[in-house]
Parts: structure tokens; C-alpha cells; sequence
């Protein structure tokens, strides 16, 4: 709980500015203590899916039971620049042919893995990114996700093996640079189980599924019993001007919330 | 030869400007026609290999036989933009994947042709390149080369099935725009054994070798007998700050460049 303690001290990258004091001074500056002397009663929070899942399922409630861990890796593959035509197979040192058997190699990762391992190569840089040239240098992130920090540290030892042996089979370097590591969260059972039931009880089909995006419950689930409710996203899309989310789900969703927070109030 | 025969009709391409009236207007129009009443005698031509196959071999001379044919290809790949976290992976439609096959694809591609064959996917731009986002699209170039014109269609025939097969596996689209293509060049017997011979005489190691790089050569050997030769770089390195040829091979080269001309001449 180090970090909430601290949360008023934090100060801006900036001008060094000191949050309690912006707070203060701004007139946003609460009068309850951070962290608060006793714990919220309990969480609940309402939101789109952000898949592909409950669409996929013709599922209309999501009961979230958790949110995956995450780790973020950064990899610049270094090898030498040649000349596609002049420089035969067997005497290139190619990060770029690198990069490609690291996508596919997490691919591979993640279907052997199953469960709810993912991994992502979402972006991806080749230099000096000529047609008639073996790059020199290409870097690319790979993200991987587990709702089970075992399983997330067996994807990342996986992966760390793969770089390792690449590197070696092709005479390159590979330097690795995490980005961001969280480890997974469980919500609580009782708020699990709250949220399934009272969307039964309302006749909504449901299914229990991790939340693969971050949200404020995850915070909260730190200290106070924590559920989500989700909703189907159309096409699985979020952070996108298609974003969408037909209105019967967005009502079936604020239902199953209203009657959980009227039945954990009671 | 229909393409020498316009020669000064080509127009540039920002004001039209036609190329014989340009030369005419600066003073640089020659009085020999073009293409000339009659074909030079024969045509040899001197240059660093920038390649790393001399070097690799210790040998100083490289009789040149031809210059590859050239395949460049630029692929678009469009599949669906998706959150990296809740996405499962059987629901992906993923181009960035379908990129990491082709490059190491057309590896394989390569290695199994063996001979001259050569590959390589030099560019590659994600969209909209972000860590935790699948790529909407991605863009990539592969480059097939070989000196013969028959394993060069049969390359190319192979990369357009791996692309076909991909696309229905993966559920993306493909693009595909070729960029250049020219057929490989054979150099004339006569002139590939005199350049041999006369390094052998000389005292100099040779090896038979095609040019994967264009050259002058490559365009004369239309009308007159051609050969080239070449000569070590320092890493396999040109177009690049770090091009280097040692001055001893520089000699040896200019030494058979001269014993050529003369013997031609004779």
C-alpha cells in the first residue's frame, strides 16, 4: 500500500509541482484522508467489453472475475546492414528475418499456452527500411497477458528462450527493455458470484471472463471487495470513433449493476 | 531495343520536358545517333563486388557471368485493428502476423531453392504501430532475385501461394503491386573467358560469380560482348560510409582491366 500513502506526495515531471499541493490549490483537495481511514464498503463497475468475446458468444453479461497481467517488452534486434542482391542466405545477419520468427514465434506461444494467454506484436521498425536492403537494426514490442502470474512468467521464460536461441542461430544481438510489468488481479468471490446470479435472476445469458484491458476496479479490488460488469462491444472494438454498444445491452448492463449495488446496500 | 530508340523522346515527369531538347539546350547533345550506326566492339567494366562472398572465399577476382534478374514486390496486408488485451487469439485477424510469416517465409523460400536465389523483405511498417493494439495494416516489400528467369518465376510463383494460403488462413487481404522487375543478363562467353584467363595469367585467384547489383554492363551486353570484374569489399559492405577495398585488390583489378582492353584490342 507504499503507493497510496504516497499518492499526495507524487510530483510532476515538470515543474516538480507536489499533488497535495495542486489539489489545495486548485480548491480539489478532499477532506478525507488518502488512503481513507476505513476501506469503501465495496466496488462494482460497469463497462463495454472492449472484445470480441460476449458478441462472438451471443453472450449478453460478462461477471469479470479478474484483470490479466501484463508485460511489456521492448526488443531492438541489431545485426548488419547489407545488400539484398550481393549478400547470399547463409552469410546474413538479419534482424528484420529476427523480428519475423519472434511474431510468429509468440503466436505460437500463445495458441501451444491456450487458457487466456495472449501475445501481441503491435508494432514493429524496421532501419533503415529500404526495399534493396538487409536492415541493421529493427525494433519491436511484444505484449503478453495471463489472468495467472505462473503462466505469465512461463510466456515470458518461453519468449526469453526464444530471443535467446534466435540470437545465437543468427549472429545478432537482442536487447530487451520492459516496458511495463503488472502482475494479474482476482476479484473477490462474493462479488463475483453477486454479479452472475443477478444477471441470471434478471434472465440475461452470462459468462465468467478475466477483463484483458485495465480498469479502476483493479485499483480498488486492493481494498475493498470488487466485481465488473461487462457488455458486448460490436465487433470487439474500443478505442476506435466505431466503437459501439447496442442500447438493450448497455440497459441489461446497468440493471445487473443497479440491483447489485441495491442488493450489497441492503 | 525499343526503349533505346525513345531514348531522347522520354519526358520528365514534373514539366514534360523532353530529353533530346534538354540536352540540346544546355550544349550537351552529342552528333553520334542514339542508339549509334554501330554497336561498340565489346565492353568490360571494373567494380567492387559489394557483396561478401571474395572476401568470405580469400580470392581477389571475380569473373562476373551476368546480373540477376530482379523481383521487387510491395505487399499491402489488411486485417482487423483489435485491443491486444481482449482479443483471443482465435478471433484475431491479424496482418502483423501475416507479415512475420512472410519474412520468414520467403527465408525458407530461399534456402530451399538454394543456387543464386536470394530474399529479402527489407521495409515493414505497422499501422497504427502501437504496443498494445493489433495492426490495422501493415506494408512490407520482398525482393526475389536469381540469375535464372525460370527459378525466378518459379520463386515468385511460390511467395504468391505462401500470400494466398495466408490470407485465407489468417481471414486478411493482400495487395500486391509489383515495384520493378527486369529478367537476368548473361554476359558473353568470350568475354567472361578472357577476363578469367587473363586474371589467371596474371597470378590472381578467380571465382565465377553473378552480380546481384545492377550495372552499365547489364545494359550493354544488349549490343556488344560484356564481362565485368570484380574485386573484394571489406565486409561485404557498400552504399555505406564503411566501404572499403583494399588498394592491393584495387591494383589486381585495374591490372586485368588493362590486360582485357589490350587483349581486346589486339
Amino acid at each position: 500500500m507504499e503507493q497510496e500513502g504516497a499518492a499526495l506526495d507524487v510530483r510532476a515531471a515538470d515543474d516538480g509541482g507536489r499533488l497535495g499541493d495542486e489539489l489545495a490549490r486548485i480548491g480539489y483537495a478532499g477532506s478525507v484522508p488518502c488512503p481513507a481511514a476505513s476501506a469503501p464498503h465495496a466496488y462494482v463497475e460497469l463497462h463495454i467489453e472492449q472484445g470480441p468475446v460476449l458478441e462472438d458468444e451471443s453472450t449478453v453479461i460478462g461477471v469479470v472475475t479478474g484483470v490479466q497481467g501484463i508485460s511489456w517488452t521492448e526488443l531492438t534486434v541489431t545485426g548488419q546492414s547489407a545488400h539484398a542482391g550481393t549478400t547470399p542466405m547463409q552469410l546474413r545477419r538479419d534482424p528484420g528475418y529476427v523480428a519475423g520468427e519472434i511474431i510468429t514465434g509468440v503466436r505460437a506461444l500463445a495458441r501451444a499456452m491456450g487458457g487466456t494467454q495472449v501475445a501481441t506484436v503491435g508494432l514493429c521498425n524496421f532501419q533503415p527500411n529500404l526495399v534493396n536492403v538487409v536492415p541493421s537494426s529493427v525494433t519491436l514490442t511484444v505484449d503478453l497477458r495471463n489472468t495467472d502470474e505462473v503462466l505469465l512468467q512461463q510466456a515470458e521464460a518461453v519468449f526469453h528462450e526464444l530471443c535467446t536461441r534466435l540470437a545465437a542461430d543468427e549472429g545478432v544481438t537482442i536487447e530487451r527493455r520492459t516496458l511495463a510489468r503488472f502482475e494479474p488481479v482476482q476479484f473477490h468471490p462474493d462479488m463475483i458470484g453477486l454479479v452472475e446470479a443477478t444477471a441470471e435472476r434478471l434472465g440475461h445469458s452470462t459468462r465468467r471472463m478475466p477483463s484483458g484491458a485495465g480498469h479502476d476496479a483493479q485499483m480498488l479490488a486492493r481494498v475493498c471487495p470488487t466485481s465488473m460488469i461487462f457488455v458486448p462491444s460490436v465487433n470487439g472494438l474500443s478505442h476506435n470513433i466505431a466503437e459501439y454498444t447496442l442500447p438493450e445491452h448497455i440497459a441489461a448492463g446497468a440493471d445487473v449493476l443497479l440491483q447489485v449495488v441495491l442488493a450489497r446496500a441492503s
